[in-house]
C-alpha cells in the first residue's frame, strides 16, 4: 500500500461510528493507540508483563507479579433492576472482577467501588449492596479500601481489583500450544438458563430455579481453582464471560492456534438439558458462567483434575492455526457443526461488554 | 440512646433516599459498612494504611507503600459533550485521578481505562479521547495497561490509577495539628471561571478565554509538587476538587482541627478578579482547581515554597477544633464573612462526585 492509500484507509476507519467498528475493533483502535508508547525503554513500561489483551493488567513487583482489572456494569445494559435485586447486584459487580484475577491464577487483595446512581435510589438498597460485595470480598480475603460516589441518570457499577501472583507465574491467554487438552471447570450454560428462566417467565422446580437464578445474578468465581492450576503447572487460562467459543476463541486468537471442540462433551448440567431445549446454545454462546477454561497437555490436565474441588471436563484440543476458522465445534462423528471465523464478533448473543485488560 | 431508640433509627435512616441522605451521609453508610470487616487481623486488612476518607486508598507494599484511586466521570453530570472536546475528556478523565494520587504525594505509576459508550459515538472522537489520555500519561511516566469497553445509553468514563510511594511517607488528610499554617498552589476559581465563561458565553480576551478553558478542561495534576511537599516534610495535604472550603473541611473532619482563612489572602488570578464580580466566591467553592491544599509549620511552607516551581500562598492557619463550624473565612479587619458548619454539604453549587478513598 501506498502512503496515500494508507491515509485513505485510516480516514475511512475514523469516519466510522463505533457501532460499525465493533467492540473488538474498539479496543484494538484503543490498543494501537496506547502501543505507540509500549516499546519506550523506561519505566513503568518495563514493568509491564501483560498489557491490553488479557483477563488482567499484570506487571512485575518487588517479589511478585501484581495484577489488575477493571469492569463497569450499567443499568439496562448489563442489569436489569426489575430482575435482579441490590444484593445480588453487589455481589456480581465483584465476582466479575475477582474472576479476571482468578483467570489469571493470582491472589485477590483489594477493590475499589466506583458507584454512580440516581437519587432517587433507597438508601436501604445500598446497604443491601455494600454488604453482599464486602461478603464476597470477606469470602476471598480481599479488602475494598475506597472508591468514589457520584450522581447519574442511571446506575452505573465499576470495580476495580487489584491482586498479586502466587509465585512467579501467572496464567495467559497467549500461551496454548497445538496438542494441548482444553477443559473447563464446573458446567456450562446455567447462567444463561438462568438469564432465559426470568426473561421467559418459566415456572420450573424450585431447587432448579434457585440453582439457575445463583448461576446467573450470584456466580462465584474460580479464585482458589484459578491458583490450583498454577500450582499444577497450567500456563493457559481465561474465564467464561463472554461464552465459551468467543472466549476460547480469545486464546486462539492470541496464541496463534486453532481449537476444535467436541459438542458432547461440553458438560451441560442435566436440569439445563432437561428444561432448555437450546441447551447447546446456551453453553457455547451464553456467557457469563465464570468457569475457567484452560489448556495443557495431558498428564497436567489429569492432575489440575484430581486436584480441584469441581467438575473438570476435557473438551477439545489445541490444533495449529488455521485461517480463517479458528473455533470449530464437532458432533460425535466428527462432523462440522460450527465454525467461529476469524474476526467474527457476535453468535447470536451480542457482547454488550468486552475486556481489554 | 435505648437499643429499641437505635433500632428506629436506623429504620428512619434506611427508609431514606439516597438524594436525602446525601452523598457524603452515602459515604458515611458505605464505610459504617464495610468497617464492620476492617479490624479483622488478618491481611490484606493488616496491610492497610489508609482506606475509605483519604484521595486514594494505601497499602503496605514489600518496599514501598502502595496506592490506588478511580474516579467515574458520567456524561451531563460531570461533563457535557457540547462543550468539552473528546481530547479534553481524555485528558481530564486521567488528570483527576492523578491530582488524588498527588494529593498523597506519590507516583503514579498504572492506569486503566473502563469506557462505556453509545454506538453512535464516532471512532475518530474515540480516537483523540485516548491519544490525549495517553499523552498525558506519558507527561507522568504512567503506562495504560488495560480496562474494557462497554455499551452505554450515555458515556460514562471510570479511570483507575494505581501507584506508589516515593519512600515511606504519604501526605494524609488527617494529620494537621493545630497552630499550623494552611497554603495552596496556583491560583483558586480558575477552573470554575472557565466553566462560567462558558455557561454564559463571555466573550473574552483570546489568551484568559485559552487560560480559563485549560483550567477547567485540561487541568495539570500538581504530581511533581506532592511529591516536593513530601521531601520537605509536609505531612498533610488534600487536592481541590470539591472547593476549597470543602475541601479543607475534609482535613478538618479527619484532623479532628478547625480552620480560619483569610479571603484577602486567597490567591485569584488577576483575570479572575478583574472579569469575574463574584470571583471570591469561584475561589471559595468552584472546585476543580487540582491545586493542592496543604498544611504544615512555618518553616516547613517557608522550605516547601522556596522548592515548589509554581505559586505557593499561605491563606490562614489550622485551629483547634470549634464545633459546629470547622472552618472560617474572615476579611481583612477579621470579622468572620462566613462559616462551614459540620455537616453542611453544600455551598452553593452542588457536589457531583465524592471520593471516599
Amino acid at each position: 500500500m501506498t502512503d496515500r492509500m494508507l491515509n485513505e484507509a485510516s480516514v475511512i476507519i475514523l469516519a466510522m461510528r463505533v457501532s460499525e467498528l465493533g467492540e473488538f475493533g474498539l479496543i484494538n483502535l484503543i490498543h494501537s493507540n496506547i502501543s505507540r508508547y509500549e516499546n519506550l525503554r523506561h519505566t513503568p513500561w518495563q514493568e509491564v508483563i501483560v498489557g491490553i489483551g488479557d483477563d488482567a493488567a499484570a506487571w512485575q513487583s518487588d517479589n511478585h507479579i501484581s495484577l489488575a482489572t477493571t469492569d463497569t456494569l450499567v443499568q439496562d445494559i448489563h442489569f436489569d433492576l426489575d430482575v435482579i435485586n441490590w444484593e445480588e447486584l453487589g455481589w456480581k459487580a465483584l465476582a466479575v472482577n475477582l474472576s479476571d484475577i482468578a483467570a489469571m491464577g493470582g491472589i485477590p487483595k483489594f477493590a475499589l467501588l466506583s458507584l454512580a446512581l440516581p437519587g432517587e435510589v433507597e438508601v436501604e438498597d445500598i446497604s443491601r449492596f455494600v454488604n453482599s460485595m464486602v461478603h464476597l470480598a470477606q469470602e476471598f480475603g480481599v479488602a475494598v479500601v475506597g472508591g468514589n460516589v457520584a450522581t447519574s441518570p442511571n446506575v452505573i457499577i465499576t470495580v476495580t481489583v487489584i491482586g498479586c501472583s502466587k509465585g512467579e507465574v501467572i496464567l495467559r491467554r497467549s500461551t496454548a500450544t497445538a496438542g494441548e487438552q482444553i477443559a473447563v471447570t464446573g458446567y456450562l450454560g446455567l447462567s444463561a438458563a438462568g438469564l432465559e428462566m426470568y426473561k421467559g417467565n418459566l415456572i420450573l422446580d424450585p431447587e432448579i430455579s434457585k440453582m439457575l437464578r445463583r448461576a446467573h445474578f450470584k456466580p462465584m468465581p474460580r479464585v482458589k481453582e484459578g491458583q490450583i492450576l498454577i500450582e499444577q503447572g497450567v500456563k493457559t487460562a481465561i474465564d467464561i464471560s463472554d461464552g465459551l467459543i468467543a472466549d476460547l476463541d480469545h486464546i486462539c486468537e492470541l496464541s496463534k492456534v486453532s481449537a476444535r471442540i467436541k459438542i458432547e462433551q461440553i458438560p451441560v448440567h442435566p436440569a439445563v438439558a432437561a428444561d432448555f431445549p437450546n441447551y447447546q446454545e446456551l453453553a457455547l454462546s451464553g456467557g457469563e458462567d465464570y468457569e475457567l477454561l484452560f489448556t495443557a497437555d495431558k498428564t497436567t490436565i489429569a492432575r489440575a483434575k484430581q486436584d480441584l474441588n469441581c467438575p473438570v471436563t476435557v473438551i477439545g484440543e489445541i490444533t495449529k492455526e488455521k485461517l480463517p476458522a479458528r473455533v470449530t465445534v464437532v458432533d460425535s462423528k466428527g462432523n462440522i457443526i460450527l465454525c467461529r471465523q476469524r474476526g467474527w464478533e457476535h453468535f447470536k448473543h451480542g457482547v454488550s461488554e468486552v475486556k481489554f485488560a
